[in-house]
Formats: C-alpha cells, sequence, structure tokens
C-alpha cells in the first residue's frame, strides 16, 4: 500500500485508520469486494463479479459496478480522517461485465475545496485492463472528526 | 400493476414480459428486491436495507441506494420490449438510510429520442415517503428484440 | 405567470423579487433570454439561438443550451427567497439545434431537503414542442437572505 | 501547441482541422476563447470573464463556465478526425468566479470505448491557479468524416 508522500499523516496511519473502517464496512466485506490500497486521496478495491450478480439479461448489474466505484471513493475520501459522505455520483457504463469476471477500481482525488471534493474512480477488467465504467463522485466533509476514527 | 392506458402493448402482456426478465434478474431476487409495479415505461421496486448493507459509519452503503434506483430504471426503459441498457446514470443523495429502513424507488420515463431515453428514479422511505435519493439514468435501446422477450 | 398556490408568499411577491434579480441579470439580458414565468420552485425561459451560437459544425453550441437550463434553475431554485447556488449540473443533449430556433426551458422543483435541492429543466422546441435537453440541477442555499433579495 | 507523440497523425495535421473547425466556431469567436493548445485527445482553451456574464447574484453565470468547460471538450473528442457530439455532459462548481478572472480550461480524454468517449475538463483561474468548475463529458462520434474537415 502506498500513500501520498506530501501528507502531513504517515501512511501507516492511514492504513490503519482505513483498515478500522473497512473492519466495521459489512458490504464490502459481505460482498468480497477487497481493499488492495489506500493512501491520502486514493483507494484501490478489487470485487469478483458473482453468478447471483447478473440483471435479468445476464451481465452484471450496472448496480453492482457502481457499489464498487463507490466503494472506491468511499475510502478515497474518507483518508484525510473526518466523516465525509458521497453527496452526489455519475457514472458512464462503457462495456459489458460477464459473472466470474474480476473487477479493479481505482480511486483517485480530483479536487478538494473547502468541505467538497471530487474523486474519479476508473473500474477496469482486471485480466484485460479494459475500462467497463468512469464513476464521479462528489463528497462533502461533516464537520467533527469521526468517533471512532 | 397498472400501465399507460395509452400504450399499444396490453398491461398484461408487458406484465408478463417484465415478469419472464425478473424471473432472470438474479441480484432483485438474491437482495429481496420486489417489482411492485410495472408498466410501459414505469417501474416501482421496494427493498428492505439489511443490516449487511451497511458501510464503515454504519449507515446504508449508497451503492445499494444507487442498486434499487438502477433497478427501477431498467425495468422501466426495457418495458417496451427491445433490449435495452444503462448508458449512464447520476444520482443525488439527500438522506442517510438506516438498516432496516424499507425503501421504495419510482421509475418514471421522461423522454425518448431515437435510441436515447431518460429516466427518472425517486428512493423513498417507504414508511415516512421522505426521498433518500435522486437518480436519472440515460438508456441506449439495442437493434434487435431480446431473443427470449 | 403563476405561482404554487400553496406558498406562504403571494406570487405577486415571488414575481416582484425574481424581476430584480432577472433586471441586475446581465447573462439573460444580453442574450435576450426572457423570463416567461417564475414561481414558487419553478420558471419558464425563452431564448432564440443567434446566428453567432454555432460551433465548427454548424449546430447550436451545447454551451448555450445548457446556460438556457441553468438559467430556468437558477430563478426556480431562488424563488424561495434565500440566494441559492449551483452547486453541480448534468445535461443529456437529445436533438441538434439549428440557429434561429426558439427553444423553452421549464424548470420544475424536484425536491428539496435542508440546504440542498434538486431541479429538472426540460428545453424544447418552443414550435415543436420537441425536447433538445433534459437538464438536471443541485442547488445549495446560503445561510442569509439576499440585501438586495 | 503539441501533440500526442504517439498519435497516427502530426501534430500539424491535428492543429490545422483544429483550426479549421475554430474558424467556424462563430461562439468561442464572439465569446473571445481561444483555442491555446490542440493535440489528439487534448484541448486547452481560455476565457475573459466580461462585466455582462454575471447573473443576478453579480458573480459570472454558471452556465459561462460550462460553455468553457464544453468547447475544450468539443475540440479534444474532435482531434481524431471524425464528427462527434456531445451526448451528456456533468460539472461540479468549486468556487465563484468574477467578472474581469480569466479562465483556462484543460480537456483530457480519459476513455474511449467504440464510438463512445470520456473527457475530463479541469477550469482553473488563469492567475491563481485555483480550480473553479470540473467538467466530465460524454461523446458520440458519428459513423462518417466531416465533409469539411
Amino acid at each position: 500500500m502506498s500513500t501520498d508522500p506530501g501528507s502531513a499523516e504517515s501512511a501507516e496511519s492511514v492504513e490503519s485508520r482505513m483498515a478500522a473502517l473497512y473492519e466495521r464496512d459489512l458490504t464490502c466485506r459481505q460482498l468480497g469486494i477487497a481493499l488492495d490500497e489506500v493512501g491520502s486521496g486514493r483507494a484501490v478495491m478489487r470485487m469478483r463479479v458473482g453468478t447471483d450478480m447478473v440483471n435479468g439479461h445476464g451481465i452484471a448489474h450496472g448496480g453492482y459496478l457502481f457499489l464498487l466505484g463507490d466503494a472506491a471513493f468511499s475510502y478515497a475520501c474518507n483518508s484525510h480522517g473526518p466523516v465525509t459522505l458521497a453527496q452526489a455520483a455519475q457514472v458512464t457504463f462503457l462495456a459489458p461485465v460477464e459473472p466470474g469476471d474480476e473487477l479493479v477500481a481505482e480511486a483517485v482525488e480530483r479536487v478538494r475545496s473547502g468541505r467538497q471534493g471530487v474523486y474519479d474512480v476508473t473500474v477496469r477488467d482486471a485480466v484485460t485492463g479494459k475500462v467497463v465504467a468512469e464513476f464521479r463522485g462528489q463528497s462533502v466533509t461533516l464537520a467533527s472528526r469521526p468517533a471512532t476514527g
């Protein structure tokens, strides 16, 4: 795992806080979404599309592609410490995904301005590297630090 | 269930095709997302937020709110017959949702133009009626009708 | 002009405040964008696409279609009194527009929740009624009322 | 001006085609939006906010910030040759802009997949470098090459 070297907080400290957040993140744990990397303003997550993650057309449900992007976004924007929530998000679907495919979502901070932030997440096929979805999230940071952070 | 009375196809026929689509929709069935109503260009779906649908902050994962909206969008835009896919979508989160809450998503067709369509989905708390998320989906219709439709 | 009859403020009062806002709105005045109607949470604006509003492909520049939608959104969300700004917006372009065409944008409030709001604007050809763009805006209301409102 | 060195087409050729497109782009010429740089999948444009580009609150109209981003997006996605149109776009406004401010918009291609493309445009204050808006555009390429391209 790596972090922004310019960050005031050590990489180990960011990872430790994010590991605690992940511990309580029952969605990611239940779906088998792994937190591969996390650092200041960035995160990489990984998910294998299960056979029960399809829609009526037999391809991966777009909701799960969004969820994976949203999860990576959440770790990237919470990496700074204070509780940060998704206020809005947009996703463009670029290629169909089949059950059994493994996906990697890489979230990068684009800008922070006051309590607002914009994060980009690219979702790729883990084997071919083909981009299957592009996600952009808009975050808002709450005033106080998390009680458990 | 009700349908657009102005539609050329009977309400029963739309419902029957959508029931077949739902039968193959393992995501919705596995998550307990019910198809309450479906008609020409519209759908209403219902989901109870499970205790394992939370994020690290202990509230419902935004990914599941999106997924519910996306599911209702999918039935609304596929109601016309030809296979129709989500090309892009945007969501605004308006209120936190707790595990145990029941949500209702109502999808309405806004406009169709050629192979493109725009659908709005409002996600509400089933008990209080409070809006928790507003979703907008952009659809694209494939050239051929579904083999199984 | 009409307003929401359920609004606490009189229609005349809303119209009067919005007329004052329009008086200072040099963008709309300079582009000839007329404020046809305004009420509580809604506005209708009208613009003729000038011959110098084209892009290099010879059709109306999408930026002006957005601008018209954004303008109607702004009057709709400022109709309640406190200064309200656009925080984000999304637009889907559905049909090309030619110079000389007259467009009508109708903005409707979808939901308000705390300081956040979501507004939908449909942009139509004034003659044919064809939808050329669908716009959705996300607003945020500032804490204080406008000094000049 | 610079271009992607890996592009099959020479930088001069891309610039020459884009200069021809700009010649017909009456919107940009009339608003004084300059095409600073253009290359394969990228463009940089510059605009000074005029005193008549304000809204009723006295700050730059969001419509013009979008228009600048949309213009840069358009040159970036048309740089490959075939006529390419905006299908949808999303913008997040991050800081107010005053009349007299000079803005620079930098458009970068994020991904192309078949006829679809996703482009990101960052709009900054030309003096301070502060990000004032983040724009994302979704493009669609028409089947044929431009008659005049």
